[in-house]
């Protein structure tokens, strides 16, 4: 096929466009950052009128610069922008079809629908949809608008922002965009490859941060005076170009995170007053659009009726609900939901039934019931009346009370009568109620159905207003070959389903209930998940056997990836051997979490942690590349495609260019973050806030610093461990002032490990680093930092008053406590968390009073706990252990498993007996008695004593230590249980008795209270 | 027709220039006055590389807002913007191509190429070529780049830039664009005229101007910095910001005259940096687009040869040299200049012929010669050489000197000879020449003749790298029916003329040079100017005549129309009555000067001068309207078309859409200006620079207020007089500041009158202001006012070192100076310019020193004689006048008048020559002779000087008085030199006669120089 250029590209789409109803208009004479911030958009999706737009948008984002270098990349990137408001209802399929008029066949690609939760807060706007994505490639932004600049939108629109060079690379199968033709015989690359170098320059370089500073407040304060005058779109334009200064700021890395707020509170309250201005000013015009359009939608007229004479036997029912793509979570929460709901359901409209089986795919949601009962049976109700006594007067006649109570209930009064009810006298009627047919109450039942499928994020996309996870387009409602009609979120019900996505989505009819399955199956669709997700594992594990390595399968990845397609195909490709250099860390993350690939390793030759580990690769210019573990990556990865094998060398090339883009993406990064090193980072931290409060990560970081110094006694670390850990804690956040951080930051503290090494610090150093936001670091220099780091973040966010409430925990402090007991415990490290608290409460710029150390320190015994628990022990045994000792985790684990243990000896039970006679009889008593040895009478008691002196009484947290002596003893306290009479009436005698088992009792204090154990 | 949208326009163009091999850009991302500055003009006109693109560019100038409210006129217009680089050959044929495929037929309209000399001194950029005009409407400009950023530009790119909004409201004939549709069935008026409203009113009353001014210098700092490193398209946005801030401050009104010279001069330089370092980048990345480019165009191989043999018997002769339409001036200079040059060439070629004709029209430079004679008559030519006496040694041999003068004649030595030339001896040479074929002749001076043509302005177009007024496209060069074949400017002659523009401009075959008048008679085209000028005033005269009115026929307009076309056909067509009500000048301003409309007056009615002189007519809300003389309008105008009369009701309608647009915009100038009383306007005054050692125009007019004050006595002003004329001169200036005058500043003046009428001033105060720049104002106030502000600019300019020098006088002092002589002597007031001058001298804000002063009443004086020379005295008298007086300018008319009437007396000879006796005798005595009586010694002396004591000896300048003295005296100086030795030997008696003489002799004194006159 001929190639494409840019302007062809152009051309077909406003032709396309335009011969859909559609208005073509011109690109934004100011920087725009999107076609979305074009007042074509961004004011007319406000309000009631209808708008169908489609115009090309040259967009600007500063920080997207690259020199001209990348081939994905640019600060300049020309979107073609659609809106179609409301919902013309069938948006992705028009979507496709302009994709076909540009020559991109769906059948030779694997084009996908993937979860987007679109927002600006900038605008205060947001909206849901997709990334669309053609062969992994990012090509178009597919979203339901539902705010705009903090105006709830009625009617929803739908925005497809088109990435035309994106588009024209995969069209033209290029490696980059620079040497396709742009038109007329010259390339993209000559209209703007040095301009985009020059603006890379600028952007990155040069742009003065004090003049642009000063544009900003400039344009802000036009903007303010415009807003005044009423003068909307001069108002718009200004907020447009604070919106521009703000991005090359941010660009130039002179935002710091807190006057980032500021900027975009800023530039928020324009918007929104430029939002709520225009949809003002339209309304004072009365809509004139409005005037023109056609009538709406037409409702459903009446309400669908059926005729159920027919049924008459059981008879198998489907439902399929038809969705737009659903994002990944929200499949499995279908599934879960109906899984529960639908034999409640059934239960609560008395209909007999068969096996419930559900289903849920990206594009369907399925409830399948082997047989359903053609009616619900008859039913005898009984219905309490009034009390008899007020039911009848004295003479038997039925009171107002009766009188009224058999009118409600259709009933001759002359048939009340009363009965015994719960113990009372009422009167009561029976009720019969006749079954109805099943058909009749499916109708009223299914709208009600899809009603309770609730979400954790919804949309609205058409004038009924209801709101799902995304459009609902068709439903299949069948009892046997018959359609059961309703109407819901303005779609009626059939028997049409829809095809694979691939294959465009045909029609597909279902003749009964029964036959859905077969159908569907021969339609290349695999309903059912775990099948879905086998299928995906052994293609994968079967592609990474071919070249020799083995696929990391990460389960929360299979599990987002099964839950994308509805026909999984494995493709394999790969990349550039030299970005092996990348950190593995940056090539999985890159895989897994933007493109959803499986990394491929090579079998065998595992590597130990930590970055000192060299992998003895071969290292370029990009320096040495530590790796947290596993085996070192090969050059590949696998894609699942939604869809059959046809066209897979172009899928597989497609998600080539991508991989690449992104792997020189994470480089560029890489070679300008190396420029400076991993220490010249750390003052650029001032700039960075960590709380108001609490003052810069700067501030941190010297805290970390000071407090590392009090750990490294507590831990016991050696002398060069000492150096290494001080070291650590100097250069641990440094990595957040880099790019390669601020671009991911899931991959702090890695590439600050990275970046350490290429500085030349230490391994160790390197490792700790590394190691720093680890559950559990590695190394006990690590474990310093770390500990220090997450005691920090909890005594000062704690005293700042952001302790976590109820659900919300914005500052993680839940993780944090768990960071800090769980490395304690795998290390098994004696640790005194009290004294530790004290310590870091000393460096904190506020007061940190002693009930917030306390408070503090229960947060995190009660973390201590979970964890426990999650470890597997009794709960009565944890809560035992909890009750005595809680400060030092180590400590407080072996306990727990040393009790755990002595739990479940055969003799337990006249162990824990014999004790807890000693702490029953005791425990009331408000004195502590002391023994006197002439008070000994009886010899049983004399024996106990002397028994009990011969034993040590403090364990240090040992439960084994306590218990062994307890069991010492376990003989002289039955002995002397069953001889005296510890309540004797002589006080001295009696309280001499109590005072023993008071010492025998207090035996347990700092190790455990026995008393919270099961059979105590 | 269905009616086009406005998105169709721009689709139907793109697919228009794609298919032309254009390539497709996008709208520029930052505001811009024009699509010249979207770097993909402003940039790539630069260079050798070829260049061919097409792009919108939504244009953006604040100060073209209207708040929506002309048809015409909008702060943002949309263009649509070609460049073609190089010059295709055919791009005006391309162009109007590109019209029929949006739908326009040519032949339904009138399609004009009006002459537009392209320039932009803020971007150091010019051009030439034409507005193309549809209907009379401006719809494209057509240009020719010859400079960009102070570059040259080779090759020449055509730039072509439709104004869409135009094009759309003569496409469907619309009365404004606001109704009619964009798109999608949404108006024009929907989606943009709110904004346009908002806009508006943000650019003219509501944008901070210290904001924009501070934006401005941060614009134009960042700027700089992007030139210092080099980025050239970052730099370049910049200047674009640079340059909308600009705008938006002049809208606003905030830039004084001196300013805007510096804001453009910064403009300029930061504009040519980024040009020159383009340029440079270009060179050093060796002209990327020059590789692909196809070889340039093929020069005309080898220089033409004519076989000449069958031409034995004289020709008719014809030159046709076809260009691209030129300017008015343009075809009267060429026709001047080869009317001049033809015959002398014919003789310098010594072919005999017969009568030469010269036509010129916009598209063709036609050369006629009756007859030429087949060759040149053979020639012997004297050939001077060396003196003789150089030229043969003493033995009559030939020296080196006459050898080398005999090879050079290709003469045998023995052959020389001495012969008598010029009154010396020279050898000499007989050089006999055979006649050359004509046509070998002419093919060597044909194209010579050609390039001889020069233009006061021209331009390149193609690679001949040839400069004409407008580029050549063809020649027609027959003698007879031969060719004669040449080639000039890239373009080789023919026989192929072409026809009427309107009509497609089709080929012409011309069978041979006497066929010629013929055929293009036939092809409809007058070639003769006084043809067409004929022509349209009869047309002109029988349309006016229709409505029972009379065309006001302007010579300078018949002549620019006259040289407009090729073929006259007058369109009648009207306008809203309702603007009538505008000042009359204004209205003929716009109608000639902008439209190049005769207007149609009332028969009859002819009106007095003055704005007091209100007209009758109704006038609506918008006020009385005053003119300035003339019948009243009648709300028609006739426009003259290019070509025959088919679909000019379209025509009609498409001027009067022009015309009412305009009349609309003058409206809305009126009507904003008047919002504020005139004197509230005077204030602003304070913003504008009369000269910057001179202060401001209010400084000037305080100035004026004082001179007023001085004047009034000396012009013997009444009482109220004086009162109006102090009232006008405070009020005179005030109208620079207003819109209207901004606009049209021909009109200052004019309406200042009109507003201060508007404003409740005296009508006689009014009258003053409208006549401050009439060359002689009717009033005396008026003369009072503009006096007072001539004499001001005379004096303050002089003593700021600025008086004219050469041809060179920017200020206009010389026009100044005879404004301050010509009403003085039409008013005929006695006036002293000495003391106006130096009561004028008094008020200037620097010293006027006495020789300044001198210097100033000289120069005037110098004016004077001119005036009086022109009319029609004759040089002598006005001498001898002006030697005598000249500070009283009306009173040295007076003298002059009566002095020429004295010369032509029968009897002057005698009068003057009895005068002349007294003044020759007595003019070389350097002392003044006191006459003693008693030395008085013959009868003859002693009557002289008794009638001489008789008469009056003084006489205010009265030359009539003077005379009448002188011819009394004239028989007793008769009788004096008859008897009288004056020289007598007697000192005393001598220097007693001498005395009497000289006392006559001064009798002229301050009255007339008599020497001075002829006969004298």
């Amino acid at each position: 096929m001929k190639n494409s250029s840019f302007q062809e590209i152009i051309l077909k789409l406003q032709d396309f466009w335009a011969s859909h109803g559609c208005l073509i208009t011109q690109p934004y004479y100011t920087q725009v950052g999107a076609g979305t911030m074009n007042p074509a958009t961004f004011l007319r999706v406000l309000g009631p009128e209808p708008w169908n737009v489609a115009y090309v948008e040259p967009s600007v984002r500063p920080d997207d610069g690259r020199y001209g270098e990348n081939p994905n990349r640019f600060q300049l990137h020309t979107q073609y922008q659609v809106i179609l408001k409301p919902d013309p209802g069938n948006p992705q399929e028009l979507y496709l079809e302009s994709l076909k008029a540009l020559g991109i066949d769906p059948r030779q690609h694997d084009i996908r629908f993937v979860e987007d939760n679109w927002e600006q807060p900038a605008i205060s706007a947001w909206g849901l949809g997709w990334e669309v994505w053609l062969d992994g490639q990012e090509i178009t932004q597919f979203t339901y608008f539902q705010q705009m600049g903090g105006v709830a939108l009625d009617p929803v629109s739908v925005e497809i922002t088109y990435g035309l060079e994106r588009i024209l690379i995969a069209l033209n199968n290029a490696k980059a965009i620079w040497n396709e033709e742009y038109g007329a015989g010259v390339t993209y690359g000559e209209i703007r490859r040095q301009e985009e170098f020059e603006h890379s320059k600028y952007y990155f370089e040069t742009a003065d941060v004090e003049r642009v500073r000063a544009m900003y407040d400039l344009f802000s304060a036009e903007a303010d005076a415009c807003l005044a005058q009423g003068l909307i779109v001069p108002a718009h334009d200004y907020v447009l170009k604070c919106s521009h200064c703000f991005n090359i700021l941010d660009t130039r890395g002179a935002i710091s995170v807190a006057e980032r707020q500021a900027f975009f509170r800023r530039i928020r309250e324009l918007a929104k007053g430029v939002a709520v201005a225009y949809g003002e000013q339209r309304k004072g015009l009365e809509y004139p659009l409005l005037k023109n359009a056609e009538g709406k939608m037409q409702k459903a007229e009446s309400k669908p009726s059926v005729h159920s004479a027919f049924i008459i036997q059981n008879s198998a029912f489907l439902l399929e609900i038809g969705v737009e793509e659903l994002p990944a979570n929200d499949v499995d929460t279908a599934h879960a939901l109906l899984s529960a709901r639908v034999p409640t359901l059934l239960n609560e409209l008395n209909l007999a039934h068969g096996a419930v089986r559900i289903f849920t795919t990206p594009r369907r949601i399925v409830v399948s019931i082997d047989s359903l009962a053609p009616n619900q049976p008859d039913r005898e109700d009984l219905v309490k009346g009034p009390p008899a006594d007020k039911a009848f007067d004295k003479d038997g006649k039925p009171t107002q009370a009766a009188l009224g109570f058999a009118k409600k209930n259709n009933l001759d009064p002359a048939t009340l009568e009363a009965r015994e009810i719960d113990g009372g006298k009422y009167v009561a009627a029976v009720v019969k109620q006749k079954g109805r047919p099943t058909p009749e109450v499916l109708v009223d039942a299914l709208p009600r159905l899809v009603e309770s499928i609730k979400f954790e994020k919804s949309m609205r996309w058409n004038d009924s207003g209801i709101a799902f996870s995304r459009p609902i387009r068709w439903y299949v409602a069948l009892l046997g070959d018959m359609v059961i009609p309703f109407e819901y979120a303005g779609v009626a019900s059939g028997n049409i389903s829809r095809g694979l996505r691939p294959y465009g989505s045909p029609d597909i009819t279902i003749p009964s209930a029964d036959k859905y399955f077969d159908v569907i199956r021969e339609a290349g669709i695999l309903l059912d998940k775990e099948e879905r997700k086998a299928s995906i594992v052994e293609q994968v594990n079967q592609a990474a056997s071919l070249v020799g390595g083995e696929a990391i399968i990460e389960e929360g990845l299979l599990n987002e990836v099964t839950n994308l397609i509805e026909m999984p195909t494995a493709v394999m490709g790969g990349f550039n051997e030299e970005f092996l250099s990348l950190p593995r860390d940056v090539l999985i993350s890159v895989m897994k979490k933007h493109q959803r690939y499986f990394p491929v390793q090579r079998v065998g030759a595992t590597l130990q942690a930590g970055p000192g580990n060299e992998s003895g690769k071969a290292s370029s210019q990009s320096g040495p590349s530590p790796d947290r573990g596993g085996s070192p990556l090969l050059a590949k990865f696998i894609a699942i495609r939604n869809g059959d094998d046809i066209g897979v060398n172009t899928v597989r090339e497609g998600n080539e260019h991508v991989l690449g883009a992104r792997f020189a993406d994470a480089n560029f990064f890489v070679r300008e973050d190396v420029k400076l090193k991993l220490e010249e980072y750390r003052p650029q931290l001032s700039k960075l806030t960590f709380h108001i409060k609490l003052g810069s990560m700067l501030d941190k970081s010297e805290r970390i610093e000071k407090s590392v110094n009090e750990l490294i006694p507590m831990l016991k670390l050696e002398n060069n461990e000492a150096i290494f850990a001080r070291r650590a804690a100097h250069l641990m956040k440094a990595d957040l002032a880099t790019q390669m951080v601020t671009e991911m930051t899931s991959l702090q503290g890695i590439i600050g490990g990275e970046y350490a090494l290429r500085s030349g610090e230490q391994k160790n150093v390197a490792a700790a680093i590394s190691e720093q936001y680890q559950a559990v670091p590695k190394s006990k220099i690590g474990l310093a930092v770390a500990l220090a780091d997450r005691l920090d973040s909890l005594v000062g966010l704690f005293a700042a008053g952001l302790a976590p409430t109820g659900a919300k925990d914005p500052f993680g402090l839940r993780r944090a406590a768990i960071g800090v007991v769980q490395p304690l415990i795998e290390h098994d490290v004696d640790f005194d968390l009290a004294e530790a608290v004290k310590k870091s409460a000393k460096t904190q710029p506020i007061e940190v009073k002693d009930d917030v150390q306390k408070q503090i320190l229960e947060f995190i015994t009660g973390r201590l706990k979970v964890v426990l628990n999650d470890m597997g022990y009794k709960y009565d045994v944890v809560d035992a252990v909890l009750a005595a000792q809680s400060n030092n985790p180590a400590g407080t684990v072996r306990a727990v498993k040393q009790l755990q243990a002595w739990t479940e000896r055969d003799d337990w039970s006249s162990i824990l007996d014999g004790f807890a006679r000693c702490v029953r009889i005791t425990r009331d008593q408000k004195e502590t008695f002391k023994i006197k040895e002439k008070s000994l009478r009886e010899v049983e008691e004399t024996m106990l004593y002397e028994v009990f002196n011969l034993q040590p009484t403090t364990f240090n947290g040992s439960v084994d230590a306590l218990l062994n002596v307890v069991v010492k003893l376990i003989p002289s306290i039955t002995s002397f249980f069953e001889k005296i009479l510890v309540m004797a009436e002589e006080k001295e005698v009696r309280e001499n008795r109590l005072g023993l088992l008071q010492r025998i009792a207090s035996l347990a204090n700092g190790v455990a209270d026995l008393s919270k154990l099961e059979g105590f």
